[in-house]
């Protein structure tokens, strides 16, 4: 069939757009087919989506199926970001992909106030990428005897000779069961090295669960059970961290704030703790924070992260407090940050030169430290972000940046 | 300065970010020299995110600042999707912008079924965008005189004529006032029409709040204090709403569950119920779904929405149930889909081309109509990918989806 | 059949526990006997439990089925406290049950320090008792209709008729609707003057759930949805509030703070924001206090009230902030605090004496003024203990009064 | 003093409550006296309070200042009860101390259904009390010292002698730290045998933290800190356990629900999903149960538990399924039952009669079953009484059963 017939046939259904790769010598061809077709199919004239650089053949391959093209997100920077992390180490330039006006304005201003405050200081307490799959049991007795296993050094060692027949990169650091009824959850706990890690860990989750289920008779519901948590706001990576869990924290003199922010310590405190303490308290918000999610999406977008995961990123606790001396102690504290600088999104084009410009595309040396690096780099700019907004709010003029830049 | 003194200037740091654009004769200019001077910088080459289509004057006052250029995200199609919704009537190709493998794939056979079986029914109950300021009293007195205020006719005609002083398009719905110690929080609703709406509401409720400071003795704090609550997981917006709150429900027959998901009903109800009900519980979570915030998030991308309104997108709650036919009945309930198709990034080159795609460009006629009709497709598009994830797992094969695929 | 045959025959499981009445002349006699009978069945001398002086016949038909006699908790009194209520004005003598060594004495201490002060401010922001069936619908329209129909005067007027057919004292407030998937969930609010309420709210929710059922052809679920929220920990509550919802402040001088807390109001704050409130966050709880529980827990089973209650009793919020002077506000916030002056356990016999020392015995005049004055007294007596705690911890003696106090 | 001057100047105030012991040669002088005082304060007369049986100089030592009598709350039995547990074996008759009408009489009813289906499964998954201080330290590589220190063997060492130094009865079974910015939470867990254990952990761990004060410089903020979390609604509690985490399960064959319940098995799982999860999905609850707290307080204040602790018990989740064969598989899963049978108010006479009535009185042998056992005993009574409700509701006679018992 020549294109023409292709385009025809799926607008007429007969044709489905996963099947147009089939009859094309090219995934590209496929491609433009399939947008055009679609454009028929919608009466939409798509001629900007077709403009894009990344490779096809690699990218319908790993990263889209029915694949018409991109989308365009604008691309701003700021910085520089002075870091003083046990990874990221220096000046940064930090790329946002958003189109929410004055949000990289206002990362900027944060940046700028660190970075004369002598750079934010930054550590990862904890990086750990858990799978947890659910198995019915049969009895009660069943379930105990599933949660001492994971408890004996002898069932621990097959369980990681199970993980390593389905993985060189990935390491188990631990198992959590948590019993419901005669359900048994299991809470496989990572360590991914620069992956994000969600197949990975899925992968060598399922190796363990065949074991489960030949050793105690339990039948496997679902290799992800809700108890990861993957994609949803739970408490449970607010407490016990999901992915690299970072925290950012900076002095500011008061004479900083005075002069930069045209507020006091004391003002940026009491923001922080009605706003950020008080209504979130009350609105029983697992953020305790003013806009942690505009930071961490702008730069999951821009270096090829799983947007999704904006949803634990979110999770984080921002802390303004008062020095002895009269300054500001600040802080914002990452329980669960999903991420990596390999797989997913990391090796499209565009992603790929974001991750450049931070120093940390493809896998670290030593593995895992590209991907902590990449965390502290963006909790420190998500600290710069909270820092310039609550010192906006309190300085009342939130309304006017807006007015100002358009949002 | 002519070019090279401009990156020189900035690779000094004589020249900040920002300043540039007052040097150049067209932010286009001052975009290409920003990106040539972080090029340096960072030593990176930045071929690829210099390609983009969309109008620089426009995207650079509206959308981005510091801009040097743009990211590309892979955009796929899934459908034909048929919708029965109020607004949402008819097949729809669903535009998806993401980097994870298997996704499309999944939802475009998720819309199989649901088209197969009569089409996905949808509806929005409310239809709300939040905004809540905090001020600080004197007296538990002065708490509830506001309290009081907000309930009397003659104060709530003070208060609309306040808020139409700001915006000809938002309507004022409703107030709920929360008191913590000597502090009121004011929770605006408004009806923000076809636009997603934090700008208006913003700008609208300082407006209102100029007059309860005035009136009431009460003291400014934020404009917003997380009891919106924008963009942190918030319980106050799963049980309030907040956006649009859209259901999506359909009824699959048997036989359609038996051929073309692999599973029978009552394993797809055992599933959903272990993993996105015991599962949540234990976890704790606000997102009793398998991974809808995948679909929003892929959606809202192609579709110029901003990808921080995941965090409350992810809140849905699936519900798969039997009926007394032995047929599936499968639900989504959205309480908080921010989203509009006007404003923010729906005016940026290629995601104007996705909302066209699906007849929802620009205000709709009567006004909201086509934001109305964007949140019954995204439901609706999300229902299909829940089905489809579901389903695989009831039939045990998402590690081999993922491995296939190359998640 | 003789005392001893009856022992005999419920020793050998002839007679079930609840049959004996059957057999006796008098209640009194029918516990007796199924107390000797327990006393048998067990090997346990209840030569304690026997003893008891509130009237048989009316607890054994109100309060309690299978009676064997009465619990003694120790009770203790706090005082005077100086409360500036709405309802509750002058000095207060707090009846507080309970076994917890250390809590009255702490809660006397805080007493003494708030008289000292002037007296604790408190208020009633709202006052409504909930109620949430839940019923299933045919289809998306259905829904609709059913919320639609709760905004129309013309069906609030037949919902009004129904709930004044079952209830003299109670009044409807309003009514908000939730829908998931095919579900619709109604949470009505009654103001319950003086009664707390619960089965008030049940009999007039259901003879609306009728007239919903025969009108929208939906078929109701239960009575009691989870969404009221009672006896569970649930945002709904914290949020949308319970029972009264109250606020109780007051200012502290630093010198007070200084010579009777032994502490600074600087420390007072700090210690609540980094326990009550970094804490808490990162716990992911309802409950920004430390200890209320044990205030509404002795003091509701001093008084009659529902010991389950406390549930949602401890969703309180403490918040501790610097005046401008240097001096300490300090509040507490109860968004749901379910009680009453009238029915359940306020007629026993020395729960009424309590609530006797309190003046609030039986219905208020106006109605609903008793139930409101106790919220007051219970608000600000837990104020008491929260400063008093916080203040021990803020000097670091927890444990040594612990110690001391044998707890 | 003589009596009535002791009184008169309590009334004038001269004489504070607390004071009263230091002029009397006895605590029941004290004790009479005070009540005296109180009595002519208020106006009111207290013949019934003055009524107790249980010793007033140890009560008055050890569980209540200020005394002035007792609170006497109604007691009833349930049962007989069978119960299948690790600790518990048999039949049990269990007391519940309530003034809530129907609540007895509707668990005696699942008893019997329980005992007639072979009795409730049931078993300890987890049992330790916790508590968690909170220390402020000067960057945060000394946060990363603490943090390393509790994993490794030499530092652990020592922090089991300084724990091991303040009890002979406790075992630190694990310590989770948690950073927040500069702050450092520390989650002690501990096997407290038959106590509750709440001061134990907290001697135990001021013990530790003094060694963490010296080696680390850190500054001990509050020796709780809401992440143990005690006594407030907290998902930490729910996810990771704390005092006995139990399971109790049973399956129901489907004549009995037919025949004892009025109701199918299939319409007990539909209630359960849509009452305990829909609803507690949409309420945002931790509890996904009917009336857990109910049961968990009527048999804690029966057994001299503390009532406070209610608020963690009522986490509980109430799962109702369908076997393979047409059976009601049902369960209850208590994540944070703490209680204990030694200390607090087992030893006031009346409870005490209470645990000597399930064999529970003192500490058991091996230390820590007698605990266990009454958690089984609760855990399994608190599902019959799961079981009765939902199996009214389910035949809609909520309501009649209220009016008929007078709740």
């Amino acid at each position: 069939m020549d294109k023409e017939e292709l385009i025809k046939k799926i607008v007429s259904g007969e044709l489905k757009l996963y099947q147009v790769e089939e009859f094309t010598s090219s995934r590209k061809e496929a491609l433009d087919i399939r947008r055009e077709a679609i454009s028929k199919l919608t009466g939409t004239e798509l001629k900007h989506v077709s403009n894009y650089t990344f490779d096809t053949e690699t990218v319908t391959k790993k990263n889209i199926e029915n694949a018409i093209g991109a989308v365009q997100i604008p691309l701003g920077v700021a910085g520089p970001l002075k870091i003083n992390g046990e990874y990221a180490k220096g000046s940064f330039y930090v790329p946002l992909a958003t189109t929410e006006g004055a949000l990289v304005a206002s990362v900027n201003r944060g940046c700028s106030v660190c970075t004369q405050s002598g750079g934010v200081n930054t550590m990862i307490f904890q990086d750990e990428m858990t799978r947890a799959p659910v198995v019915k049991v049969n009895t009660l007795e069943d379930a105990k005897k599933i949660v001492q296993a994971f408890k004996s050094p002898e069932f621990m060692e097959e369980v990681r000779k199970a993980v390593s027949s389905t993985t060189r990169h990935g390491e188990l650091l631990g198992v959590d069961p948590y019993v419901v009824g005669k359900n048994v959850f299991l809470r496989f706990a990572y360590d991914t090295k620069d992956a994000m890690g969600m197949n990975m860990v899925t992968i060598a989750s399922e190796a363990v669960m065949h074991l489960v289920e030949e050793r105690f008779g339990a039948r496997l519901i679902a290799l992800s059970s809700n108890m990861c948590t993957d994609k949803k706001p739970a408490a449970i990576n607010v407490i016990e961290g999901r992915g690299r869990t970072t925290v950012a924290e900076i002095t500011i003199s008061r004479d900083v704030v005075l002069s930069k922010l045209k507020t006091t310590p004391e003002n940026v405190c009491d923001v922080n703790y009605r706003k950020n303490f008080l209504g979130s308290a009350r609105a029983v918000s697992f953020g305790f924070n003013a806009h942690i999610a505009n930071i961490v999406a702008a730069t999951f977008i821009a270096c090829g992260q799983d947007p999704s995961h904006v949803v634990e990123g979110s999770n984080a606790i921002t802390s303004a407090e008062m020095t002895d001396n009269g300054d500001l102690q600040f802080s914002v504290s990452f329980p669960s940050l999903p991420l990596g600088t390999v797989g997913g999104g990391t090796g499209v084009a565009t992603q790929s030169e974001c991750l450049s410009m931070l120093g940390v595309k493809g896998g670290g040396d030593p593995p895992g430290s590209n991907a902590r690096k990449l965390a502290e780099i963006i909790a420190s700019t998500a600290l710069a972000g909270e820092l310039s907004l609550l010192g906006a709010l309190a300085s009342q003029d939130l309304a006017r940046a807006h007015a100002k830049y358009g949002r």
